[in-house]
């Protein structure tokens, strides 16, 4: 048996105690878990910059591994509190969307609502359920409680999802949406490879484009940021399978001031 | 026996190597042990801070773990660091106010300063206690060294504490300062449940409030943050227990423009 | 046998998706290992930051610890990624300089071009590296993977280095560059104890001295940050073994705009 472990996925940043009191109220109920950090600076309240991070982080561990994830702008509302399996992935998290890029690829085949308090920190505050509910049900998960006894079961299409457009792709012609704006300021959009595969959309490697926005920009298509010049303006694939533009030694997000959501026409 | 637990709150960021040099020694003296990270984003040299931090993320913990924080503007100088037993709690710590709100709620049971330099990295820096004193002694304190060995005791009325001002309270009216502005803009006041029931000041859920900073604003009051509409004012019960004011998915501080230490009142 | 220990240092940030996606393909192979973080805050694609990052956290770490360090924008290019042995210390980088400052204090005894795709995640992406060929490399080193399986070995004087300068000492003057901006905004020069003591360069505490950068400023010599007057520009031994530039409970780097690379002079 590897040691039990729980990941945290959070939007509390690093200056506020929430992600500590998190983890101390694991460690009470479970002293032999490793915790792991996913990362806490999902910005405040951004479900759908959460929902992306745990689509891209969560495939890669093993099964054993338990993720919490806490971007909950509706704590203590009626917004219900979840256990998933998505595909071998099991996950703690608040019923508002963050489960959609990660359902995509890993079909959710259970979902328990966490409607039993027995399982919870006594008189749980109306303000921060990351301490008082998910993190000693995640203990309990840990230490080999039975998810069913956590509430009742819900069917999958009963959760809450994002709205998430699709991209287009004709064998001259791609057409999607900015979905994440990562820390290098790559622009990484929903035109994912296999949809480019069956367009028969397969630029050669230095190729040139032309990417509307709607102004116009020259682009060259590469496969990795090094392959062009410093401070070009690239497409490529990147690591998640999905087109992004990048700027070779700079940053796409400062150049072309593109938020998240802009539509984006790449053309050969 | 649970698996020994470290954990470091500092305010050295983590683009500086410093909080991995600290890692470093403690693994060197005592490889078995897990580290936990609550913080390392403390404003640089802000004691009141780190002190807030800790008394907020602290009593979670079980009390095999040991805290270890750095906040010391006054490292290498007169300044003494400190062995602490706080209720069930200890850390390691400069005596720069830092446990002042810990303290608060969790009475000083045991102080030792730390002053036998047996137990630390030999010929200690005067600029970096923490990896050279704190750390060292964090190890061996963790493989069951006695607290006792590490210097003389002290006194906890010798500690130095931080000026915390007490809020007051009528049935009509609060009036208290922000005590901590946490990731959200949430402004955290001295306001605490028992004081404010102590006075019957029991506001209905809903009701209409008026803040004066002095300037006044209208307010609501909430049980949680989603119970009114986007982009109002509402003061709530925070999960610390102590009144705070938010703004419905935005940010009280930007809002308000109130920085730590203001005074401000609450009038049905 | 201590846990496998497996240190992560990065330019990624937290924001977005990377570091979890390493830990995740480290745990997927290594369940056993305590993973820990040194820094994910590296500017982006900043090699000498990182390279001076290691220099001062890697060393205290004990040798049963494997460093894996990611500031790589040459990923997939023709850089090589390298396993190195440094004095005891092991570590999993790319052969753009990263090593430098960390090869100078600690000899390069053993090193190998990481060439053998056995080891990586099958198919790897042209993009990102970390998660696709240092991370399944560590963790299969960590549970005792002979380093000779994993490539080829390389001469170390094959290895890229960064061109970095030496300090000039005199008995009056002090000359040398800027090499690191810490998170306090301490400027931490070239100029090593070592340096100045062989040039007899040895002020007394609370002594003054001029700074020029070339603009003439006071700045006395002291032994810790707090020795002098809260504001004032002081020059001390930081506790990496060099001079560095400090303002008493405020930040150097803002006052004196000084960017890494420029050139100082003190006298006394």
């Amino acid at each position: 048996m590897p040691q039990p472990l729980i990941t945290l996925t959070t939007d509390f940043g690093e200056a506020s105690p929430y992600v500590a009191a998190m983890k101390g109220v694991i460690f009470s109920f479970a002293p032999e878990v490793q915790i792991v950090d996913l990362g806490h600076q999902v910005p405040p309240q951004d479900v759908w910059h959460g929902a992306y991070f745990l689509a891209q982080a969560v495939p890669f561990f093993p099964p054993h591994a338990l993720h919490v994830a806490v971007i909950d702008p509706g704590v203590g509302t009626q917004r219900r509190l979840l256990y998933c399996e998505a595909g071998p992935h099991r996950l703690l998290l608040p019923d508002n969307g963050l489960i959609t890029f990660l359902a995509d690829a890993q079909p959710l085949r259970r979902v328990v609502h966490l409607a039993e308090p027995n399982y919870w920190r006594p008189t749980p505050s109306r303000t921060f359920h990351g301490r008082d509910i998910l993190a000693p049900v995640a203990a309990r998960l840990a230490l080999g409680e039975a998810p069913e006894r956590l509430g009742p079961p819900l069917e999958p299409v009963e959760l809450h999802r994002l709205p998430i457009a699709q991209g287009k792709a004709t064998p001259q012609e791609i057409e999607g949406s900015i979905v994440f704006v990562d820390h290098f300021g790559n622009l990484i959009t929903n035109l994912g490879m296999d949809l480019l595969a069956q367009a028969g959309w397969t630029p050669t490697p230095g190729s040139e484009l032309r990417l509307s926005i709607p102004a116009a920009h020259p682009c060259r298509w590469v496969q990795t940021y090094g392959e062009a010049a410093s401070g070009e303006l690239v497409a490529l694939f990147g690591s998640g399978g999905f087109v992004e533009l990048a700027v070779v030694n700079g940053s796409a997000a400062a150049r072309l001031n593109l938020p998240r959501g802009s539509m984006i026409t790449l053309r050969r």
